[in-house]
């Protein structure tokens, strides 16, 4: 089978997902799933004219010629009814978000007016019709849409449930995500050191980037590199809907793991994609029915990536296909890390075939990002990809960059944040 | 009092905080804490020089002149330990990870050879002295420090932890946060519908805000525009580390936020900044020992966050300065939210003196971002916060931008992915 290209690879996966069924959450623990109702305000807000600033409700007519003196009628706070109508030459003094009073159509903000008594204040500028007043329904109509199916949960979303008094909702459900290592050659965090062996942290940077997306998933443990073992731990990964096997997916003759994943009913789709570090990179599909034949199968689909086992390749491979199919399944529309453009800071070499990700960290002067690489790109330094801030993309006909070259870096976990403010105040 | 720059307002805000104390976590609960110890390697790793490859692990001095047919000594597996010596004309056939036996000093990948028998292979091409091998220590030496106390626990982090076999740590404890609304106009999410209210999102977009950063805040509930009710509330929001009142602290006659917090201890710092929308917004500290003369007062230091409130505004000072005294209470250096340049898709109008964040939505063509505004910029409408993207920063001494202008955009929740992979493969 030839190489796939990554977004060829990507279209397969996608063709194999759908979006999971829907189940109700609590409001405040709802941030970042994804609706799967349309949600409706329930009246008009606000419900009336309102003030936008703490001032005067005048009737903008009486400004006509200024200075001009106006009678304080009454007081009208937030929450308060107007108890009286604004006839010409007087105001009431209101609150930001208080109702304008019937006969005043705008308002004069107390920082522009002089008191003069207690109920007689100077007006010294002219103001339009409509002034600092925040008409009925400028924020939403009662019965309109003012959340789709399909939006993303933040802080903003968040406040207009509360503000349409939502405190129940429906969302697209999580994956349930299974974590398998593999190998003789791994160790058991718990274990005691044995200097033959590698400590197996794939199954813990797996199960961090699953916790990134908001994916509680279930570590398996290290599968031995023997038929019956594999096939007991593949069997139970597969009731999961998602499974990540890192290892022994490679070309290498102790490689179980494919025949057994075959097997078991996996229809493999790929398992080789041009990208380094990635390879080998393997997909596969449990179609539901076709895999019921024996007493317990699951009823559902299930998808396999088989991750590589070095550390940094299977974390790539995470970021450039498991994380976008798992947002996908959880009805997200933005499935791909966001990117930058940097200048990189010094060249670099490649040789073409194949698109390149290389681990670097960001800065940034005033012309923008300056890319730079976090050291040796070697696939089994995870101290690499612990120190990147993203990964820059070499296309695979380029045969390296020269320094100050513009490139396209994905942002990784860690840089929602950073340094300084970078704004100009 | 003048209004404060940005800048000077969270130059105040830094100096009246410190990282809090550390606590235990285990490792799947450690993402996105701050390390509050550095960890060191507990080994060499690799721990002796390994294969980078499936192949086979030769003399490089054989090779020098090819075609050359080796013969097959033993086969080492990732997790062997090799059991002979390859002399000269010999080699063992070898898996990515597995140690690099006594005499060989390169590998030679299984693609470039040719099988002539189970234990003879031809090889055609001459690699160097450490060709495809992982020198013992390249990813890490025992004894050294691997991630240093300061360090943000990402995935990648996560690995390394797990290649340390650090299972539990020490990161710096999350602040605890109290959230209060105040006023006598709005309403409570479970109150029937009072066409006379408004309801109250603020308490639910900040508890948002506050919980996307990993804080699980309190939510005190809303508190009438009434002295004594006022000063319970507050009292007891003092109890937490942070405290959030949006609402209140304008400078209308009614608002009775400002007076009690003061009375309660509350040393204020400022309650006015040059930035819109976001006026106004307060900041104090509670000195434990100053406030602890009354039985049951906080032998803590505690800070408050006066908010406006107006929903957007309240959101824009969370994010300017909540977002970061949390972050730097929680142990990270990265406080500001990470900014991208965009290009303005139409023109923007701007009164000089105060800096403004417009709220905007990202697209991106060929040449990179382009920032367009979500529509009405009026502060009540959180609709427009709740279909942005980024807040866009218009300096104080603009007087408008017209379309086309490079502008920088600070990126806000649920940008961490994109619609598309905007790379070129």
């Amino acid at each position: 089978m030839e190489h796939l290209k990554i977004s060829e690879a990507q279209r397969v996966i996608f063709e194999s997902l759908t979006t999971l069924d829907s189940e109700s959450v609590l409001l405040e623990h709802s941030l970042g799933r994804v609706l799967a109702d349309d949600i409706r305000a329930n009246r008009d807000l606000p419900p009336y004219d309102v003030s936008a600033m703490d001032g005067y409700a005048v009737r903008s007519a009486d400004l006509a010629q200024v200075p001009v003196t106006l009678e304080v009628i009454e007081d009208i706070k937030a929450g308060d009814m107007p108890g009286k109508i604004v006839q010409p030459g007087q105001c009431a003094r209101i609150m930001t978000g208080a109702p304008v009073p019937q006969g005043a159509d705008a308002v004069m903000r107390v920082e522009d007016t002089q008191e003069i008594s207690t109920n007689l204040i100077q007006v010294i500028t002219t103001i339009k019709d409509g002034h600092d007043v925040r008409p009925q329904g400028e924020n939403m109509r009662n019965g309109d849409v003012v959340l789709s199916a399909g939006t993303e949960i933040t802080p903003g979303v968040i406040g207009i449930l509360a503000t349409v008094k939502i405190t129940q909702m429906q969302v697209y459900r999580r994956p349930r995500v299974a974590i398998l290592s593999t190998g003789n050659e791994l160790e058991a965090i718990n274990d005691p050191v044995d200097m033959n062996k590698i400590p197996d942290s794939n199954s813990y940077a797996l199960m961090a980037q699953v916790q990134a997306l908001g994916i509680t998933p279930a570590l398996l443990g290290i599968a031995r590199d023997d038929p019956a073992e594999l096939e007991r731990y593949l069997k139970l990964g597969l009731e999961y809907d998602v499974l990540l096997v890192s290892g022994g997916t490679s070309v290498g003759v102790h490689d179980y793991v494919r025949p057994t994943i075959e097997k078991l009913g996996v229809a493999m789709k790929f398992w080789r994609v041009a990208m380094k570090p990635g390879h080998p990179l393997a997909f596969g599909v449990l179609h539901g029915t076709s895999g019921a034949s024996e007493k317990g199968a699951t009823q559902r689909d299930a998808v396999v990536f088989g991750l590589p086992g070095n550390p940094v390749s299977s974390m790539v491979c995470f970021e450039e296909f498991v994380a976008p199919a798992l947002r996908r399944m959880m009805g997200h529309t933005r499935l791909f890390r966001r990117t930058v453009s940097a200048r990189l800071a010094h060249p670099l070499k490649m040789r073409p075939g194949r698109t390149e990700f290389v681990r670097v960290q960001l800065t940034h002067d005033d012309t923008g990002y300056i890319a730079s690489s976090t050291g040796t790109q070697s696939s089994g330094v995870l101290l690499s990809m612990a120190r990147a801030d993203g990964l820059l993309v070499m296309p695979s006909d380029s045969t390296g960059l020269a320094a100050g070259a513009q490139v396209t870096v994905q942002l990784l976990d860690g840089t929602v944040y950073q340094d300084g403010t970078n704004i100009r105040e």
